[in-house]
């Protein structure tokens, strides 16, 4: 990552635009968007006159379409349309498209330029910064893809208006993630805000709290050889709870297991870290409030902890875990046992009243 | 490029190997061949105790198998086998293992370390170093790919004694534009060998060298922006010989086209920036002792001039080269008319008795 990787906070997109391309000495302008994203969010732009000189490439929306069968189309038409070094593609989409046309872009010609306009809270917040980029392969999540930062991140709120509350409340989640790692103040922001009211100016003031969490963690170890690992908090646990969803042909959103996940790790965090009790209990509250339970039984450990113990983050076969001691006081490489995980599992089934 | 890639010069590949891998905590190693290398050069190493344990993974030769779903079987092999993050590839082979496989490891799970062991001269002088990594893609060539650098690459003549001579020359016509690029001292170096004795040791010192010139000028510019540029020289003429020869379904070794395109382009240098006759001369002199000569005719001049002014590193369709005003005094970004190179080409073929 050799660049400083802009990102621009906004409700006005056209003039981001034109921000992010106004130092960029481009020959020809792609947009990369999905079936849904080419329909509801791209008619929106087509005012701007970068938009409106643009080549638009559409793949198909889904997780499923994440493949490198879709990246090769990408490449096909950069290739079909005269894309050279000078080139630069905008990925307009949630996480598939951000994830996916970055890949497509930084192995094109050995990488082109890409300006990310996430479109769903949960790209805004997680996919779109951090410079991952990648594709599904053979049923594994991410396997292929390069660490490469975008060259500009266009983040608004103004496309969410149109999103499910679900999808809102999923990419909060990453939210409170970042505000437990950053500290009292940020976090305690983040629980006083009101599903209900959607104040989406109040949102954009807090995604910027939060993605500056994540771009500052990010900035200090980009290859994620340690502090990195602390953006996994929750997400041991949850990928957990994802899987076995899935397995159950029932699938969670993403943000969701991880809001889930995070109650499970909490209460390991008290039990292993001294992280406060009255703080899991508060969290636990509110994500029982805005999200409800995910529903386990004591049939299920085993499956989880199966699934825990494979998840990619552990290494040498143990569970490893990012906890914390206190709101922002991070500890990463944490080692729990089964029997620790199967009590967490205990507590976080009376938190959820399950 | 966030580390220093070790460039380890040896005969003792057994030992190179050892060294290369001593400071790496890797779980499980892969070795990357061709089906030349698996028969030719892999039983060669088989004492070694790393790859003794190290699974084999073996690609078809040939440039028409550098491609993205030859990449697609190496990923499928190192997730059919376990490959995680600390795994390692070792990359055994031409360019085409060298490049495919550095792209192949530069994207699995973002990114795993790799060694490159070029066994031709042209890879161990060109393609192993500088971290150029890709495939083709719809018949354009390195299309697809990343720059990232080897964590380790080991040089050795040894595998050289099995290659056709015209195999050495070729790769020589790239160590030749690196003693052009240096200076007067390595050049006339290189100028005074004897492919007629076949030296290893001394072309192992020259080889040290040479790859040394690659790797400061690569290090100044990672990304191709400026200076790397210097590496093109005799690739615009070069190229447009390499296709013209593949038009006409009588393909030349890269090495050759680059060797008669210097002629050309160091007459452009004479005629353009007063780069001296009796060097233009000299030179030519070598190659066609070394290397005999690439027949053109006038006739040739149209399709050459569309080809040069089609290659990928010439801006808004200028003929752009890079020159030199002496020996080791490069002037990158050099543009010349239509008629230039129709003189230039002239002078080629007088130069080249044709």
């Amino acid at each position: 990552m050799e660049h400083n990787q802009r990102i621009i906070f906004t409700n006005d997109i056209s003039a981001a635009i034109d921000e992010a391309l106004a130092n960029i000495d481009y020959n020809r302008l792609f947009v990369l968007t999905d079936t849904n994203t080419a329909y509801f969010v791209l008619p929106r732009l087509a005012d701007n006159t970068h938009i409106a000189r643009a080549h638009n490439i559409t793949i198909k929306s889904g997780d499923m379409n994440k493949t490198i069968e879709a990246t090769a189309e990408v490449w096909r038409e950069l290739c079909a349309n005269g894309a050279t070094r000078k080139s630069v593609l905008i990925n307009l989409g949630g996480g598939m498209v951000t994830d996916l046309g970055g890949f497509a872009a930084s192995t094109f010609k050995r990488g082109i330029r890409f300006i990310n306009v996430p479109t769903t809270l949960l790209s805004a917040v997680d996919a779109a910064v951090g410079g991952k980029t990648g594709v599904n392969f053979r049923g594994l999540k991410n396997e292929i893809g390069v660490f490469n930062e975008a060259d500009a991140v266009i983040i608004s709120t103004c496309f969410f208006s149109t999103l499910p509350l679900a999808e809102v409340k999923s990419g909060f989640a990453e939210m409170l993630k970042h505000g437990l790692l950053k500290g009292a103040e940020t976090y305690d922001r983040l629980l006083a805000y009101d599903f209900e009211c959607r104040d989406y100016d109040l949102l954009l003031s807090l995604l910027r709290e939060s993605v500056q969490v994540k771009a500052d963690i990010v900035r200090q170890d980009p290859h994620e050889r340690g502090i990195r690992r602390a953006l996994n908090l929750g997400h041991t646990a949850g990928h957990a709870f994802e899987s076995l969803a899935m397995s159950h042909k029932n699938p969670i959103p993403h943000g969701h297991a991880v809001a889930w996940g995070m109650v499970v790790e909490l209460t390991l965090a008290n039990m292993l870290c001294s992280f406060p009790s009255s703080r899991v209990q508060e969290y636990a509250k509110f994500i029982l409030e805005n999200y409800g339970a995910f529903h386990i039984t004591c049939k299920d450990y085993d499956a989880l902890l199966t699934l825990m113990s494979h998840d990619k983050k552990s290494e040498n076969g143990e569970m490893n875990f990012t906890l914390l001691s206190d709101v922002g006081e991070v500890k990463i490489n944490c080692c729990a046992s089964d029997d620790d995980v199967r009590a967490a599992l205990d507590i976080y089934r009376d938190l959820m009243h399950i």
